[in-house]
């Protein structure tokens, strides 16, 4: 069940980050070539440099053939509908608080069963779903997303302890897509009302 | 044989793009210590990645002395002859397409020994070839090469599908040089010509 | 002995770099949680870099919790008194070079006692030392501290041939406090006058 599931969160995230490559690719005005690598980098980033840190080589994306197989149709889609699903940061940002959720939720998950702590888990799950966008955002020369003022990491690190707990205390596994929700909610949401994390004090809100 | 010629390709592309490294160094004013640390960067990061992914640790670069020797002399040269070897993007041009084609197939190589699928040794080609040049753009503070407009990434995706095809049908080794020239002669042309990629569909040609 | 004066020099290395990302972030107006994450970044970095590259994986600060508990400590003290500690660059600079002396010599030995030859070890402390910092350079936009014209690479390979030295001939500990303290020294000094190291040839000093 839970590996059905974990599969599940997998492959939509790596869908919906390497929509967010392609479309800050098209954005840029790159090639179908140079939107196909950004969108690769993005959609399996985040999870590359998970099994780097947990030790896990050579990384699924390159064992198995079903990520690589999700990206590349995520960059297609993108390439040849680009203009129907729209390139302008909205669009963008959806994608992106989706992959969030899911990477954070399958990435804590994938590092709980490598015999992580769990507080390592959830940090791994945090690494995991800010990784693919700040690759592309560096690459992209973009600031990156997790320095935007409103409240980006912080909806991840809920999704990440949701899991984790899940994970340690053997609780239902509905709870992951409870928490891969809330995550993407919260996201969504701070987006659209411009909401921010507690400033460090003793300064104007500028 | 394959073993000689690989280690060639592997020496050539790291002087190759250590010298980019160190002349975009010059370029950014950097003093001969700065020039030398972007030298190694660019010479031997993009190694180093796909060593890390494949689980080759400690990298190739920290176990013998023949890479870091290489990128050293390359900065050296660099240093010393700068004036003569010309710092214009022209040349650091040149210089980046030897890197790329030579790391496309060499990398593709050693992946596909380490046991992975043609595919997926392929895509480690890939980002073997890019990757160098990526992190010394990204440090130097320059838009990476690879998301220029001109075609950078498809002809090392030529070169690395000629390698893993040589490679998977045991065909003659000759053809990974010829690989390695395909994607140098087709970048060169693409930058001296300003071809592109197909684009994404739906949009004027800016 | 050795163990517990790497530990210390861990920790303490640790605690200013994350100091230094976390001020960056109060200058960059991030949210108390990017401020943690830049922190974590940034203090944390540079070891993660360094044991994905010597294979221990998963990194020490992913299976202890003393690294991570102090890189929030240092972003909790950050948040709350950085009006007091001031985040202005001088400040960022000092902590910063402390991070430098001390990664760059307890890179070297993590490396050595992993069985790396004595250079490998010594360009394992450089890439550890300078990692943290670009990583929270890149991320936060800025021109890595790495390219500035004053001396910074060089006072951190100082301190790390010494580490090497002293790991290769078996000489007191004391003197990996010694080079950790040339580095810092050697760096704050250049800061402050100015110093560079020697130019590449044939052209003017700008």
């Amino acid at each position: 069940m839970t590996a059905v599931l974990l599969e599940g969160l997998e492959i939509v995230g790596i869908f919906a980050f390497a929509v967010t490559g392609a479309l800050v690719g098209v954005r840029r005005d790159l090639d179908a070539f140079g939107v196909t690598v950004l969108a690769l980098l993005t959609g399996l980033g985040g999870g590359m440099i998970r099994d780097l840190l947990i030790g896990a080589t050579p990384p699924v994306a390159l064992r198995e053939w079903q990520p690589i197989t999700t990206a590349l149709v995520a960059a297609l889609v993108v390439v040849v509908w680009h203009g129907r699903i729209g390139r302008r940061d909205p669009q963008i940002l959806v994608f992106d608080a989706l992959g969030l959720g899911l990477f954070c939720v399958s990435g804590t998950i994938v590092a709980a069963e490598a015999g992580l702590a769990p507080w390592a888990a959830a940090l791994m799950g945090v690494i995991t779903s800010i990784g693919g966008g700040v690759l592309r955002d560096v690459l992209a020369g973009r600031i990156p997303v997790v320095l935007h003022r409103d409240l980006y990491a912080t909806p991840a690190a809920l999704g990440a302890v949701v899991a984790a707990t899940t994970w340690r205390l053997d609780l239902p596994a509905v709870l992951y897509v409870v928490g891969a929700a809330a995550c993407v909610v919260w996201r969504l949401a701070a987006v659209r009302r411009g909401w921010s994390a507690p400033r460090p004090w003793g300064r104007a809100v500028g």
